[in-house]
């Protein structure tokens, strides 16, 4: 090794040790008869001083090494003078005696700083300098942590860690996939995997009990903001289980991170069917850090002569603590808030309960204080608390009053970042219909079970039928979610039928899958995590780009090493492929991508 | 869960339990009064015994069961009267009180045993049956295991896991790659990664120091036996060692996996130049578990008026022990081995060292004894011993000898399957030069950094300089190779120059990684195993296949998904791409293949 120790692990306790040290220069203090600079490498800081008077020349070379540069120091462990309590090895410093300049480095084009004066997309232009900061490098650091605790817990339960195929097959169910061409047989493509669903159900059918993997997954969607084209699924299947079985393994999972990771003991589940998710909270992911539960309120204030009231599927609210003193500003701040586009009310009603008892409210035209009381007391409302009422169509209100909920936790403080609520929501509806193309979709995929009780209703009445599927929600973020599997043919052909999927598109999509379940396929289920999310959860950020060592930006490019990019003629020619219908000037290109 | 226990896990003290058991029916045996059945799961065999006196119905039920029945079955534990030693759940039956039928199963299309009557190609398009068996299942078990020893070690060495991304940019140089169009970038183009070298040299650049990746690699060759378009490597990189510390550091973690993995301690490295495993072994790669090392003899044996040796750049051979017995036949045999266009010797030479001391050569007519004594001296041959010689152009006449040598051990068997010979293979020449181009190629890539001493001679002489690289190399197989890597603008320049390279080109494709150094990259290198090759070594097989779950074939292909596959001409579209010159005809596709 070029050096003896590592710039984070020299103690006092060390002191007279003569040392060699590595890393880079981070500051660098002149004081006139003394000189100190700051050395950083992954460990930590160490000061480094060099004194005029002991040795110019030495002193003199220090002063003129810049920020960045990597330097190689020899020199003897001393005691601080001045010792800096706030840094592990504050207390003492290296007397250096020698310095070699391993690399120059021209100045940066932002500070190399925890408060940087980079913008996103120069820090991302140079992640490698962007990673130098101490932020960025304990995110990966966390994500290291994460993937070998997974690890170490899921080996623990006897999973198996298998490898699936990255270069697939391309199926036109789902979103969309990516694509490769192959040189070697002309006009055909591989597919990168959306998730490893249909090979881990294969394992299963292959006996191999428990499979898990934390594997890279495509997906070329229209990108939206914090989605990254490749992501990381932990990914999970497990035979011979129920879902309670699966849920209490990955509850497993989830407590042995939270406390190996995070010093968390004692986290508990909660469970909640998606039609109370909805029915309460007006989403299938709701932040149960704090309470305000919807209230409905239909049969207290509808047909009371309030056309709006009147003419609402679903009348509901929700209770805000302590908020009767909301001013006029503030309430028509939260109408508007409500009636902006992304939320889409048509408007909001309120009900201030007043310290003496009295009632004040935005429809106090149209209900009397008694009638405003019954309300109070459906809300478990106290004086002080304000009532936030929604009305209309009942999932667009429910969805509405949801973010109105999520905005009103945040500005009473109630979605603490050191808290953690955890969920599984169940019971979802194994299908969904689109309006616009007239036909099913599965909510989760194709090859989730029905639960038991409702398959007959496939034939009858589609669009009832549970899944026997779960979500993992933490803090009212979708951490993951899975299911238990369909594991007989002809069940799954009756599900793509379901889903217009004629036989011979079933069979040509799906059919090694289909056929795999005639040869003794046992029940089996699973799950997948968004391992970019978790991370960024247990970071405490909102943004997965930031627990990515090289992410893409929103348009799906990598601005470090400018990919996509143009590829030679010649290689085209042998993928037997022509580009149509693109400009191929720069300017063309660079006009697709505002 | 649906079971209680495994059909690996019950003992003779769990004689009385009541369980539940879940797994396949492997074989039934059926005789009058009793019906056994084996049933299997991941964990193990566990026989259920059925009684036609007990339970007539349930006995019958049981011979209606065919193979590869998912079963769960409640029964009681009991002592067998027939134990099976060799079955760890030997001692023991379940007398079963109710079967339960979970899935029925098609007659499989082969055998799921150890010796199985399916080939490869039947095996591989029903790969999750073929997975049932215990050799495939054990083989990914033990990758399984190498993952997370591998893991375990490097961790506990300070490496960081750090994912690099899949989708990156192409680049001309080396092999070839696989690209992507993104089709929200019409025209444009993503590329799988043949590595992450780039992207980990960034991440010393950022100051990660110690870096590894398990991480899947692409490359769209015209595939060879045993090579696979997707394969695994442990890529690792370090910043501020010199090359010992990183054969220090990776001999480690050779070690640990023998450990851990294979229970074999003491295991020890050497080190050879590649000058002498060229000269001694004739292969970059030798197996050093038996010497038979080739002994030159131009002074002994040129010039005395054979025209063959005296024609010839190197005369040079291997002494076999014991083997002077061979007949005429079996040293018929032997020239007619190396004369085969794969080893492309013109002919061999032999020298029977008589157990009276007197020799029998093939050259008799020009070497008399006294000279055939030298030979012998040479080669510290005893009698008993048989001198195989082989002469002409030196890399050639290597190369044949190396075969020869590797073909002897496998006939003498030196080549002990339980034995490993571990080495590193030091001192490449930096470049290779390729008549046919008329360029200098990088034997390794162009990043890696020559040795100090021949820099200047990258001007004057570059076939001389010495590569500052590494290959391990155990049992004749390279599991893996490294280097210490250029961390300094000009002389990573300078290696573009001397590759053909134009500046731009040179910027155009690795500007950022230059950019990169020019703001403080430090001195770093590192290595690469590939995973894949190291699971067979340690599994006993030469085929990787054996080790990856779902391999594609040599074509390239996956014959269980039939992948890579014709698209929708309307992802063609969306993608802005036609395909060119290919016959869109099935027939035509399929003699493509052949």
């Amino acid at each position: 090794m070029l050096r003896t120790h590592n710039c984070g692990e020299l103690r006092i306790n060390d002191t007279g040790k003569e040392v060699v040290l590595c890393g880079w220069l981070q500051k660098s203090r002149d004081l006139g008869g003394m000189t100190f600079i700051d050395l950083r490498d992954r460990y930590g800081l160490t000061q480094l001083a060099f004194n005029m008077e002991a040795d110019a020349g030495l002193c003199k070379q220090a002063r003129s090494l810049g920020r960045e540069y990597v330097l190689q120091v020899r020199g003897k462990v001393a005691e601080r003078s001045n010792k800096n309590p706030k840094m592990p090895t504050g207390d003492i410093e290296i007397i250096v005696l020698e310095i070699n300049i391993l690399n120059k480095a021209q100045t940066p084009p932002f500070t190399i700083e925890e408060e940087t004066d980079g913008g996103d997309e120069l820090r991302m232009k140079y992640r490698y300098l962007d990673i130098r900061r101490d932020s960025v490098r304990r995110n990966l650091e966390l994500r290291h942590k994460m993937a070998l605790e997974t690890r170490k817990y899921l080996h623990g339960q006897d999973f198996i860690e298998v490898e699936t195929p990255v270069l697939i097959k391309s199926t036109p169910e789902g979103a969309r996939d990516f694509v490769v061409p192959s040189r070697v047989h002309p006009g055909e493509f591989y597919a990168l995997p959306q998730s490893p669903q249909t090979f881990k159900q294969l394992l299963m059918v292959g006996g191999m009990d428990r499979y898990f993997q934390i594997v890279k997954c495509f997906r070329d969607e229209d990108l939206r903001a914090d989605r990254q084209p490749e992501f990381t699924q932990i990914d999970c299947e497990m035979s011979f289980v129920t879902r309670d079985d699966v849920l209490k393994t990955f509850e497993g999972l989830a407590r042995h991170l939270f406390r190996e990771v995070k010093g968390i003991e004692g986290i508990v589940f909660d469970r909640m069917s998606y039609h109370d998710a909805m029915r309460y909270y007006g989403t299938d992911k709701p932040d149960t850090r704090f309470g305000m539960q919807f209230v409905e309120i239909n049969d207290l204030a509808a047909n009371k002569g309030f056309r709006v009231f009147d003419n609402a599927e679903l009348i509901a609210g929700i209770c805000a603590k302590g908020c009767a003193s909301y001013s006029r500003k503030q309430l028509n701040a939260l109408t508007d808030w409500v009636q902006r586009p992304q939320i889409g009310a048509k408007g909001l009603v309120y009900v201030k309960c007043n310290e003496d008892g009295s009632f004040k409210s935005s429809v106090d035209k149209f209900f009397d204080q008694q009638q405003l009381g019954t309300w109070a007391e459906a809300f478990g409302a106290k004086p002080g608390d304000l009532l936030l009422i929604l009305a209309g169509e009942t999932h667009t209100t429910r969805r509405a009053l949801g973010e109105l909920r999520i905005e009103m936790g945040k500005r009473l403080n109630l979605r603490d970042p050191e808290k953690f609520a955890c969920l599984w929501v169940t019971d979802f509806p194994l299908l969904e219909w689109d309006e616009e193309t007239g036909r099913y979709y599965a909510m989760h995929h194709p090859f989730t079970s029905p639960v038991k009780e409702d398959v007959s209703m496939l034939e009858t009445d589609p669009g009832k039928v549970r899944a026997n599927a779960y979500d993992m929600v933490i803090n009212g973020v979708e951490i993951g979610g899975g299911s238990i599997r369909i594991f007989d043919r002809p069940l799954q052909e009756k599900m793509f039928s379901v889903l217009g999927f004629t036989p011979e598109e079933a069979r040509n999509q799906f059919g090694f899958l289909m056929n795999a379940f005639q040869y003794g396929a046992p029940p089996h289920g699973g799950v997948a995590f968004g391992f970019d999310r978790w991370c960024a959860l247990f970071g405490g950020s909102e943004t997965i780009r930031d627990y990515i060592a090289f992410p893409k930006n929103n348009a799906g490019r990598d601005v470090m090493i400018d990919s996509p990019s143009p590829i030679d003629s010649n290689q085209l020619k042998e993928l037997h492929l022509r580009i149509t219908g693109v400009k191929a000037d720069k300017a063309g290109k660079q006009e697709q991508e505002r």
